[in-house]
Formats: C-alpha cells, sequence, structure tokens
C-alpha cells in the first residue's frame, strides 16, 4: 500500500496560534461581558492604501476587455513590477541587483517555506532560537532536522543560535559549520535588529565557510535607525552567499492581497558552479505559475510617489503604537524591547513567570492577548510578544490595562 | 561548502514551450511580412466574465475599508467559497464532499506539482504517456524517478502507461505497482476522456491494489457526452483512493488570476490510518498563506447563476472552435481525436512526418504554431496538439489555411 512523508509526522500536534485561539475562545465564551483586545497575531488591520486600491480598479478593469485581458503570467513576475523593485528597493540604496535577480512570488512565507527545496536534503541548518517557525517546520517535512525532544522542544539536527537579553538578540556564529543560516532582521518575534557591521559580520562568516544565508526582510519597512541595513545586500559580498526574501505583506498591508519577492543573484553558485538563481528559476517555473496580473500591479503602485507616501504613513501608524507600547510597558516596570525599528515589542515576563503563565495572567486579569515567547524556541521562554498592528484605540486601552494591574 | 539538490540538475535542460517560443521568434523575425498563428499553449484569449469583474471590484472595494478590510485568509480557504464549490461540483452531481474536504489554492499547477510532497520519498508513480510535464518534473526534483534516458527520453523509475489511437488512448492498468497514479481526464494533451466505467475500472484497481489517484479534472467543463464523469467522486469507492484537482483556469478564464483547489476526503488514510487529508491541510498551514480575498470572492462568483451562464457561454465560445478544427481537419484526410469533451483536438502527423518536423512544415508552410505531440512523452510522437483557445478568426484562418495545403 501507498506510503506518506513520514517526516511530516514528526512535527509536533499543536500549533502556537490555534493554542492561543483556543485558549481565547474558551475564555471569551466563559465571559462574554470582557472586551479582550487582540494584540497577538502578526496581521495588519488598516486598509489598503488608496494608490493600489485604484490600481487594482484599473487592473480588473483591464481584465475584462480582450484587447487589455492578461493570460497567464511570466513565471518570475512582470517586468514592470520587477523593474520597479530593483530600482527602489536596491538601486536606491546603493545596492546592484538588476530585474532579472528578482523573482515575484505569492508571499514571503511561501518562499521561506519553499526555498530549502534547491539545497541538498543532508543540507545543515542553523537557525536564532527564538524564531519564526516556518524555517524549521519546512526543514521538517524535507527530513533535515533529525529527531524531537519534546522536553526541550529542539531538533536534533538543528543549530540553534539563542538570541536572549544576554546577548543584545544578536546571534553569535555556531560552533559547528551549518549550510543554511535563516536570519530575519529586524527579528520577528524579538523586535531587535543588526547592525550593518553585525550582518556584516556573518556575510563574511557565510562567505569564509561556504553557507548560503536566507534573509527575511520582511520588516525592513519599520527601520527608523540609520545605521541598520534594510537589505542584506547593503554588505559588501552578499550577491556570492546571500538569498533575500521580502514581502508586501507588512509595508503595505498585502496579507489578504498575497505578494511577495525572493532575490536569488547570479553570483550565487556551488562549488561546481552551479548557478541558485537557475534551480529557484526551474522551481518557479515548474511548480508555481506567477503571482496574480492584478496583484502585481498593485504591487507596482507601492513605488509610486502617492504609495510611497501613503505606506510611509501606514507604517508610522504602526510605530506610534510601538511607541506607545514600549513606553507604556517600560514605565510600568518591564524590561522591554524591540518596536524601534519593527512592529514587535518583546517583553520579559515579571517575577519569572513562565510565557504560558504570563499569557495566561494578561487574559484573565486585564482581558489582553499576546504571543507567549516560548512558542518561537526555547529561548524565547520568560519572554512574551505584543504586536503593533492593532488600533489606536486597542493598543492604549490594553496599555493601560496592563499598567493598572 | 553548501550542496545543491542534485536532482534538479537531471532535468533535461529545453522545455517545450520555450523551445517552441524560440523556434517561432526566429521565423517571425526572418519573415516579417508572414501573419503567425498561435494554436499552440493552453492559454485562453476572452476576458474574464462579468460576474466575475463585478465580484472583483466590490471585493477590491472591501479592502480599502477599515471596517471591511481582510488580512490573512483562513489557510483551507474562505467558507463561503469552499460552499459554493461542495455544493456546484459535488452535491449537485451526487458527491458527497464536505466543505472541510476542499482546499482552495492557487491553481491546479502549484497543487498537482506539490501533492508528491505528502507521499514517501520512495513512492512509484505511474503516468499515461503523453502527459503534462508537471507530474513528471516535480517528481524528479524530489528524487523519485531514477535516470533520465536521452534516447527514450523516459525515466527509469517511472512507469509509463501509453495512451495512442491503438487503446482508444485509454492507459491499461501497469504491469508492476505504482503508489500514486496520475490521471487527467478529459486528457491534457490527447482531448480524449473516460467514460463513467472506465474511471470506475480505476478506482477499483488503486483500491484493490493501494494506490492513490491524483486525478487532474482541470479541463471538465468541456465535457458534453452524458457519461463522462465530471469528478472522479462519481465513482463508487473514490473516497478511500483518490485526490481530485480543480481549476478556474480553463472554464472561466483565470489563467492570469490564478485559483484552482484540492479535494482530499477524510476517508482517505494510509496502512497505518495515517490521514492524507491531515497532512495537505499540514502543508497549507506550513507553506502557503492562502489565495487572496478578492480572487476568493471571484471564484464566488462563478458559481452564481449570471457566473454559470457565461462561463457556458466562454466554454460554448472555445468549443466551437474546436469543432471547426476538428471537422475542418477530418474534410482534409487527417486522422482527429479529441476536441468533444476537451479543448484540446490531437491529430496524427501525415506520411510519417516526426512532431517536430509537422511543427516545421505548418510553420513554414502556412504559419501555424501548434504543439508537437513527442513533447508530452514518446508515445506522442506523430502526434500534434492544436487547442481551441483562440480567437474565431483566427481558428477558421488556420483551419483553412492547413486545408489548403
Amino acid at each position: 500500500m501507498f506510503r506518506v512523508n513520514e517526516n511530516y509526522l514528526k512535527l509536533p500536534g499543536s500549533y502556537l496560534f490555534s493554542t492561543i485561539a483556543k485558549k481565547v475562545g474558551a475564555y471569551a465564551a466563559a465571559h462574554p461581558e470582557e472586551s479582550v483586545i487582540r494584540l497577538g497575531i502578526g496581521d495588519v488591520t488598516l486598509p489598503l492604501p488608496p494608490a493600489v486600491i485604484t490600481a487594482l480598479h484599473r487592473a480588473v478593469d483591464e481584465m475584462g476587455a480582450a484587447e487589455t485581458f492578461r493570460g497567464y503570467a511570466p513565471d518570475l513576475g512582470y517586468e514592470f513590477l520587477r523593474k520597479a523593485i530593483a530600482e527602489h528597493d536596491f538601486a536606491e540604496r546603493g545596492c546592484e541587483i538588476s530585474p532579472d535577480e528578482i523573482f515575484v512570488s505569492d508571499g514571503a512565507k511561501s518562499d521561506s517555506a519553499n526555498i530549502q527545496e534547491i539545497f541538498a536534503a543532508d543540507s545543515r541548518i542553523a537557525v536564532c532560537d527564538p524564531v519564526y517557525p516556518v524555517y524549521v517546520d519546512s526543514n521538517v517535512m524535507a527530513g533535515r532536522t533529525g529527531s524531537f525532544d519534546a522536553d526541550t522542544r529542539t531538533w536534533s539536527d538543528v543549530i540553534y543560535m539563542p538570541c536572549t537579553a544576554e546577548n543584545g538578540f544578536v546571534p553569535a556564529f555556531p560552533e559547528s559549520r551549518p549550510d543554511l543560516i535563516y536570519l530575519c532582521f529586524p527579528n520577528n518575534p524579538t523586535g531587535e535588529a543588526l547592525t550593518k557591521a553585525q550582518l556584516q559580520d556573518w556575510v563574511d562568516y557565510a562567505n569564509r565557510e561556504g553557507c548560503v544565508i536566507i534573509f527575511d526582510a520582511a520588516y525592513e519597512a519599520y527601520i527608523s535607525r540609520a545605521d541598520i541595513p534594510h537589505s542584506i545586500y547593503e554588505c559588501k559580498g552578499a550577491q556570492t552567499c546571500a538569498i533575500e526574501l521580502r514581502s508586501f505583506s507588512k509595508n503595505a498591508g498585502f496579507t489578504g492581497l498575497r505578494l511577495g519577492y525572493a532575490v536569488v543573484p547570479k553570483a550565487l553558485r556551488d562549488r561546481n558552479g552551479v548557478s541558485l538563481h537557475a534551480l529557484w528559476a526551474r522551481r518557479h517555473g515548474t511548480k508555481y505559475n506567477g503571482a496574480p496580473y492584478i496583484v502585481q500591479r498593485a504591487g507596482e503602485a507601492v513605488y509610486t510617489p502617492e504609495g510611497q507616501e501613503q505606506v510611509r504613513e501606514m507604517v508610522g501608524f504602526y510605530m506610534k503604537n510601538a511607541a506607545y507600547i514600549r513606553t507604556g510597558l517600560k514605565e510600568a516596570g518591564y524590561e522591554v524591547y524591540g518596536g524601534v525599528d519593527s512592529p514587535y515589542v518583546w517583553l520579559k515576563t515579571p517575577g519569572r513567570m513562565t510565557s504560558w503563565e504570563f499569557f495566561d495572567y494578561l487574559l484573565e486579569k486585564v482581558h489582553v492577548v499576546g504571543t507567549p515567547g516560548s512558542g518561537f524556541g526555547p529561548s524565547g521562554e520568560h519572554y512574551f510578544r505584543l504586536t503593533a498592528f492593532g488600533t489606536w484605540e486597542n493598543t492604549v486601552c490594553a496599555v493601560d490595562r496592563i499598567r493598572a494591574l
């Protein structure tokens, strides 16, 4: 009889956000009179910017007329979008990335899950701890991670790089050499960023050791400090060791529209000269059929002057929330991190509470929902994540409730 | 140093449609005075139906207002769409498929490429020959296909099931037992269909032998005869052995909008009771973030009374083309197949020309582009595919030119 991919069976059953949803659902059912404020999930709340809405309507009209209808898109993305990306996200920052090194996709989640496919089955991966679960889970499914230890909640064949207050949330180079290094900065969940000098150290390490860095820059729009790089290609030598993943979700509110892209430089080759660019192009051509035309036009609109202005306003709105959370919790005596170059605020739980104890405490006492840090990895224990993606009113109300505790 | 997935390097370099594009480009450049008619690629030419355009505009407006904005979609698809699918595509045909057995995706190409992931790495696959290349290529990338023989253009570990005029384009059961069987009916590229009794034989075989059938029903909207099943779930016992893939591309013109779905029945389990439904749900949740809200609303509109009427008109338009091609070529003395329950017409090349010889002959003599059958597999040699997706004028002109040869 047919058999399944047994790697899937190794995945621990319960997913962080579904556990949270269940707990919140049970609490809300038992206390219908309480107003629960959700600052847990990283979904946005502001509507799409007007420039994007206008572009969508225009593109929809094109799809309704025979002369302007568009069928299958180019596998790698429309030239108009790839050119806008190359110019605004890279050339303007002094990075030499050409349009044909950009692969348009339906989002950074898919790209970050699929990218491992083009590497050898026995590649060793290194991840920050805490970490966005998709990097590890997609490698579990591919059979790269060994066995799961239910006590430590770690995989035997994954290299974990702790990021805690003790090391300023900057990972140290691992003791044994990985093949693939997943770095997400500004970071989810800690909200902290790497300076250009710190990222340059990682690029130098990867080139020296023959590793590939998968650089997830989904939160780059939230960077406020000058010495934080928006792209890994601002570092020298990144073209020979790094793939960068970008998203339209958090800057322009595309979580429900789905658009992202990967940069795979042509200079990125293995020891035999095999081009990762060619492999990723082959994967796109075989397993994907391009992002919708109308959504690619929406993405293009983000790079117009009006689009850029509107995106800056959205980011500013969320960062005002982040500042309110940071300041309010600091004043209340919490140790608080992140929230300056990212929409996430990361705090130490008070009185050595575990992350889940603090989750229950906040839910029961002040009806505020956040995300337990331990859900992102063992080094996230005793930490807690709040997001800046709520409405202003809810954010203020949640912080004021926590302060009153 | 890091290493790549070497299975990718086994893939033969040149892809069918890019070879065609190169040949046509070279011809057109050398003969700018000739009007070339393309009946090769399976892309549609009619614009999206008005009901779909209206639904898109409405959904875009919702995304522009805070009260109606939608962020992350449910991983498996919005309930409104899954309900419409369950009712119209299944309940109305007497198939018991519940909304939560339906997984909405960005199209049947992605699904047909990704579905192999949930099966064991050493699963044996069987495909019809000729065949849509994605089924085989996605398994090559996963390392399941052994070595490639450049002479026969076949893989050592793939079971090929020839479909030719000799067996009426109905595959015979393979001599050795496969784990996964890819069946696409109505078929691409032959354009021929299986009767309900013939498909029932396959369902019985799969249940008896412990195989899973991946049933690609992308062309079901083109079925005109009463005894051709639209869904494999019209056959008894299919719920324990079959996954069905569906597309909105060819019925409603969504090639540039991207929407499809997979049906994975809850009764489909391996010998240890592992549910394929649970594995596919896990894959969706980990590696995918849902189809865009606006596109799912567009899909819903296809099932409204106006949408259904407009889709019937589109299909009727293309089938008028198919009938003209069939009749015209028959009258000209060609052996012609397909084009009754599908938008593809499959013809025997005259005078034992190879598929590529006939391609060059048509291009040079009458400037008509089709697809060489051998590009779909060795049993496609001496066959040729024409599609019904052109405009009426181009279709008539192409057929009349071939008749005049």
